[in-house]
Parts: structure tokens; C-alpha cells; sequence
């Protein structure tokens, strides 16, 4: 069997099989509902809260402040609606940047057919927040400003400590979305004063289906899956303590393996985009500087990205144009145009997330295919130079 | 170390080897996101979407009529919420029944407070909700009525065809939570005109974390969790392959071992029953007949539940008072109250709930300790007769 290079861990990861082994357990004997007052429930009820203290310890909260949710998407979720529905009579305006994952941008829409009024503050051309902007955009009736962490398209690590502050002082809600930089990017929520900050397992070598929201204690949000009450009523549902305690042990090895891990995935990083720039009309997208270990993003014109996709997919490599939440969409990447490419341009996107497999000779294989794939799509391309 | 007896299955279930079997290489190298177009992602993509036919086919229906969701909780607020938000100009009426679970009926009172106006139909002395009373309750203003397939406390099969063909009759939606009765009681959607049904995978010895809701074609719903487009745009969110192909082998197997082990579990049922009544001033929660194969509800006046419960856990037999959501909780069961049983008696019961590796020695030992733990409890109780 042909070696195959996953190079999409933006998109998902692995199972790390130490969080596997962790999680065995529950796939096993220690089955009780968390909830149940016997001894197989007490039993699960204790793990969970043990994995609730693991993943608060590592943002320095308390465990009280960590509600688990079904993922990251969920989280977003109930930050906002949260928010928004529970703040409804201080104010109706609610501030997000342009780049958001689609959780957080299509929920603010959709809280804008609700009534509620939406600013998309811009980004630069290096693909960062402005925190000044955001001060300036702030009026009597705010009530949330949502800011994600790091970038999942192309890596960008906000200026959020910056805008929590801001938020702060503006006694604004803060939410931030630090599903990509969770385990790669310290997060001190004693220092930071963000109010709420969304998580996902999956995306850090742990299981899928399982995620988590800081919210910090004096918070007023409502819950969106209401019923039982589990997660402090924050949270409606029979408790997945296999997955918390996977999750747990994923984050776990995350921070103790980040600076270790961080520097090698940086070396791979580096050295991927200066051999990729090489190849002629190429770019990178978001700067160089505050970026994520792990990304690398893109643009060559005059090649559309779905067919550098595919092809590099035959050669066994696999990577993404955007993010997985849109590739199936045929839009450009709103992120893209966000930074101010052409529609056009943000189609030849090519996004490689770097992971723990991954080693400087997946590097130096995709430095050798990439630019004959790329040649080889401008010579039978139809976006032919005169289109831009 | 001593025998443990797990009897409450009504709460959640150990996973079913052959379930974990089939999760197994989603934890290993089919780790792909669904939405991702390289070999990966199309791997798991196919293998979802399986799995999505195999849920559909159980039930017989189209297999984009399945939702995947994060289970039965949010599979009944999404369709709750769901409906009640896309079809707000049609009406703001919304029936349900008032032994339905916690995630209905605190849903339906989050409803009331956004300005809905919510009918709770009373249910008979024996626990079943009367098909002609929902009928008169509707009005031009009903877009929704949920009652549940089975109930989690009491075990009592509510008449869901009548309910569904009066509903159609009347074009109102008709939503049935069947989380208790999925793979113990048939349902054939084509023969049912139910809109949405509520299915959860952990309370059929498949994983936590996973349930999913059909919605029959054309139904005007509309997503609670709102960004990518996974779930045909109704639910955002890495899909979660693992649990969803778990969830589907675990839905087969209940199915392909119905009638045999409802036969089985009736026989241990029925004993329990008739054994534990003989005990004196105890009585049976719901009629004997259309009661889920697997349930056991009485009420020992004089006996506090909760002390029952954990005299029992120290005898190493797992069983609950009422569910497992309201556990914690130090209201009388609101299944109960709806019966007609008075607070200090509701306080009284027992729920067994039997399972794959319940045995007829396993209700021996039972039908051994329950009469002696009773006597010894009333003995000491501080509910005298005189409170009764």
C-alpha cells in the first residue's frame, strides 16, 4: 500500500492512542450514567468532574467554569445564543471579525433575523484583528464581541488579550473561539480576562463529539439544550465521560508536549513555505509572525485549489483548500476575501496543517510534488493568466 | 470482589462489544473529517452516510430523513425549538404530554417564556395519554404536539399512531420522543405518520454522545446549532463517525435480537412484579399492559427511594427511584405526581430497568433483598403511616 501524508490536522486529528487507552474504561465496565445515584453512576460522576479540574487546570480556571458540549460548533454556539438571549434587555449588538468560523458567522446571522444588530469588523491584509477598531466599534448597546483565537484557514493568531481588556473595561462580554489554537497557544484565563473561550477534542488528537466552553463564573448566558441538569443546567444530556476524560488526557499531552512539539512543527512550517514560494506567483496568506506552528497557507494563481487538492490526493498527500466546514461549498473562502484576495486567486488555495506524524520528510516530499502539480494544472488551466 | 447487579438500564447501558468492535478503526486510521474532500475524508464520508441508511432502513425511512445529533436530549430540543421557530407565523401553540422527559418539557417552558402558549395534556391513573383529549386541545394555532413512544419512568407505550394520524388529520406537527422505546418497540415510519422522532444510542448499548432525529421530508424545522453545513445544513459540527457507525450497529443488533429478548426480558419482568407486590402497601407505577419489556415501577409506601436505592447499591444492586436526570433532584417525580400519586408516595418508588445480561437468578436475588430492605427501612422510617 502506496504511504499515505495527512496534512489536514486543522481539519481533524488522530486519535492519540494514550487518550484511547484512557478512554477504554468507559467502553467497558465503568459504563454508569453520571447522573445515577448507585455506585456505577457515582463512580462516572467522579471521573467526569476529575476530567472537568484537568481541562480547567490547564487555562488556569476553575472546574466550575468548564461546561462539555458536543464540540467546538456547539460551543460557539451557546456562547453566542447564550449571550445574546440572555442579555437581550441590556442591549441587541453584538461584534464579530470577519474571519469567524462559520459557527460563529452564521449564528450571528442568524441572530440577526432575530432582531439583534451585527457588526463584521475587517480584517488586514496580513490577516489580524485591529483591537482599536473593535474599541471604536463598541456603543451603549454591546453586549458580546466574539474574536476567535487563531485562524483556521490561514493560522493567524489574534490580538486577543488586547481586545479582552478592551472588553473588559467596556464591561463587554468577551467570547473567543480557540478551537485551533487550544494545546498550541498558552492560555492563562486569570490574566487574560476573557469571558468565554470554545474548545474541541478533535482537533487536539482526542475523540470526536466532544468539546468544551470556559465561562467565566458571573457570566449571564442561557443554555440552548435545555432538560436535565447536567453541566449546571448549562448543558442538557447524559454525560459522555469516555470522551471527557479523552478529551482531558488530549489536552493534557498537548501542554506537556507544546514547546517541544511547537518548535519542531515550526522548522517543518518554515522550511514548507519557503519552498512553496519558490514556485512562481505564490503567496502567503496571513503573516508570517503569530501564526499557528502548524499552518501553512498558500495561494498559487492561476490553479484552482480542488484540483491541486485532488491530484495531490492520488500522489497519497492530504490537504485542504479552506477548512473542511466549507470544502464542499463552491465559494471562495470567505477568510480569503476577507484578507483581500480576488475570488479568483482565493480558489488556488492550498492549506497544510502540520501534525505529530508528520516529519521533515512528508516536507520534503510535498516540496517535490507540489510544484510539478502546480505546473502541470497552469498548463491545461482555464484560468489563464489574462483573467487576472 | 462482590457481585455487581446492574438494573438500570433505563438510565444508560454498557456498550456492546460488537459495537465497540465496529467503532475501533475510527480510533485508529479512518480518523477522517466527513467534510473533507481528500481519500480521508471521503472514507469517512462514505462510512457515515452507511451508517446514517442503516439507522434509516430500522425504522423504514429515507436515509436523509436521519439527523445525527449529540443524543436524545438535543434531538428533542432541536425538534421542539426547531419547529417552533421555523413555523411561528403558522401558530404558537404547542401540545405535549405531562409525563414527557426533563428536555422536553423544560424546553416547552422555555418556549412559554419567549411567547408560545404550551397545553401539558394530563394522563390517566395508569400512565397513558389519551389520543381524543389531544384532539380537542388542538386549535387552529397548533403548529406541535410531542408525547413520547415510552416513558423513561413508568414504561408505559403511549398510542403514538392515533396521536400521529389525528395530527396529520389536523396538519400539525407530531413529535415523539422514542428514546425508551427505540429497539424494544417497532416503528415503521411510512405506516406512523409521526414528523420527528428522538432516538439516543447509550440507552441500546451503543455509545454516549450520539443519538440522532428523524424528520420526515418536507417538516419545516430549523437548526438549533447553527455553521458548517454537515447534517444537510439542520446540525453544525465535525461529524462524529465513530459514535454514528456505533450507534448504527447497535440499533441493528436490538433490532435483529428484539422479539427473543423481549420475550425474555418479559418473563423477569412479570416475576418481579408479581414478587415484589407481594410486599405490603405496594403498588405497581402504570398499567401491566403496553409497558416496555424491560420495566419495573412500584411504590413502597412508607419507604423513602432513596435510602431504598442505596441499601441496595451497599447489596450491590443498581437500580433507581425515578431517572436518571432528576436523580439529584429533591422534587417528587413529575411522572409520578401526573398519576396521581401523592408527593410522600412518589417519594417511595423503585425503577428496575433489566438489560442483555439480566437473568432470572439476578431477580431472585432481587426479589431476596427488596422485601427484607423494605421491612428493615420501615422499621426506622420517620414517614409513619399517620403521614398517609
Amino acid at each position: 500500500m502506496k504511504k499515505r501524508i495527512y496534512l489536514d490536522h486543522a481539519a481533524t486529528t488522530p486519535l492519540d492512542k494514550r487518550v484511547l487507552k484512557e478512554m477504554m474504561p468507559y467502553f467497558g465496565n465503568k459504563f454508569g450514567n453520571a447522573s445515577s445515584l448507585h455506585s456505577f453512576g457515582q463512580e462516572a460522576k467522579i471521573d467526569l468532574e476529575k476530567a472537568r479540574e484537568r481541562v480547567a487546570k490547564l487555562i488556569n480556571a476553575e472546574p466550575e467554569e468548564i461546561i462539555f458540549t458536543s464540540g467546538g460548533s456547539e460551543s460557539d454556539n451557546l456562547a453566542l445564543r447564550g449571550i445574546a438571549y440572555a442579555n437581550r434587555e441590556k442591549g441587541n449588538h453584538i461584534i464579530a471579525s470577519s474571519i469567524e468560523h462559520p459557527a460563529i458567522l452564521r449564528t450571528v446571522e442568524g441572530l440577526e433575523n432575530e432582531g439583534f444588530r451585527i457588526s463584521i469588523m475587517p480584517v488586514g491584509k496580513d490577516g489580524f484583528v485591529d483591537p482599536e477598531k473593535i474599541r471604536a466599534e463598541i456603543n451603549e448597546k454591546t453586549i458580546l464581541v466574539s474574536v476567535m483565537h487563531a485562524n483556521n484557514e490561514i493560522g493567524t493568531i489574534q490580538p486577543i488579550e488586547e481586545i479582552a481588556k478592551i472588553c473588559s473595561e467596556k464591561n463587554v462580554y468577551f467570547h473567543s473561539d480557540a478551537v485551533q489554537s487550544f494545546g498550541k497557544v498558552k492560555i492563562d484565563v486569570k490574566k487574560v480576562p476573557v469571558s468565554m473561550m470554545s474548545f474541541s477534542a478533535h482537533k487536539i488528537y482526542g475523540p470526536k463529539g466532544i468539546g468544551a466552553l470556559y465561562v467565566r463564573k458571573g457570566t449571564r448566558i442561557k443554555p440552548i439544550i435545555t432538560g436535565g441538569p447536567q453541566e449546571r443546567k448549562m448543558r442538557a444530556g447524559t454525560e459522555n465521560v469516555a470522551s471527557a476524560v479523552g478529551f482531558a488526557k488530549a489536552a493534557e499531552l498537548m501542554h506537556a508536549e507544546m514547546d517541544k512539539e511547537n518548535k519542531r512543527l515550526i522548522g517543518i512550517r518554515d522550511y514548507l513555505i519557503k519552498e512553496l514560494l519558490k514556485i512562481s506567483d505564490s503567496r502567503l496568506n496571513g503573516g508570517p509572525e503569530k501564526r499557528l506552528p502548524n499552518n501553512v497557507s498558500i495561494i498559487f494563481k492561476y490553479v484552482e485549489g480542488e484540483s491541486l487538492l485532488t491530484m495531490l490526493d492520488m500522489e497519497g498527500i492530504a490537504v485542504s483548500t479552506g477548512s473542511a466546514c466549507s470544502s464542499a461549498s463552491l465559494k471562495p473562502s470567505h477568510v480569503l476575501l476577507a484578507i483581500g484576495c480576488r475570488a479568483e486567486e482565493a480558489h488556488g488555495s492550498l492549506r497544510i496543517s502540520l501534525g505529530r506524524a508528520n516529519t521533515m520528510e512528508d516536507a520534503e516530499f510535498v516540496v517535490k510534488k507540489v510544484p510539478e502539480i502546480v505546473a502541470q494544472l497552469r498548463r491545461f488551466s482555464p484560468l489563464g493568466k489574462k483573467d487576472f
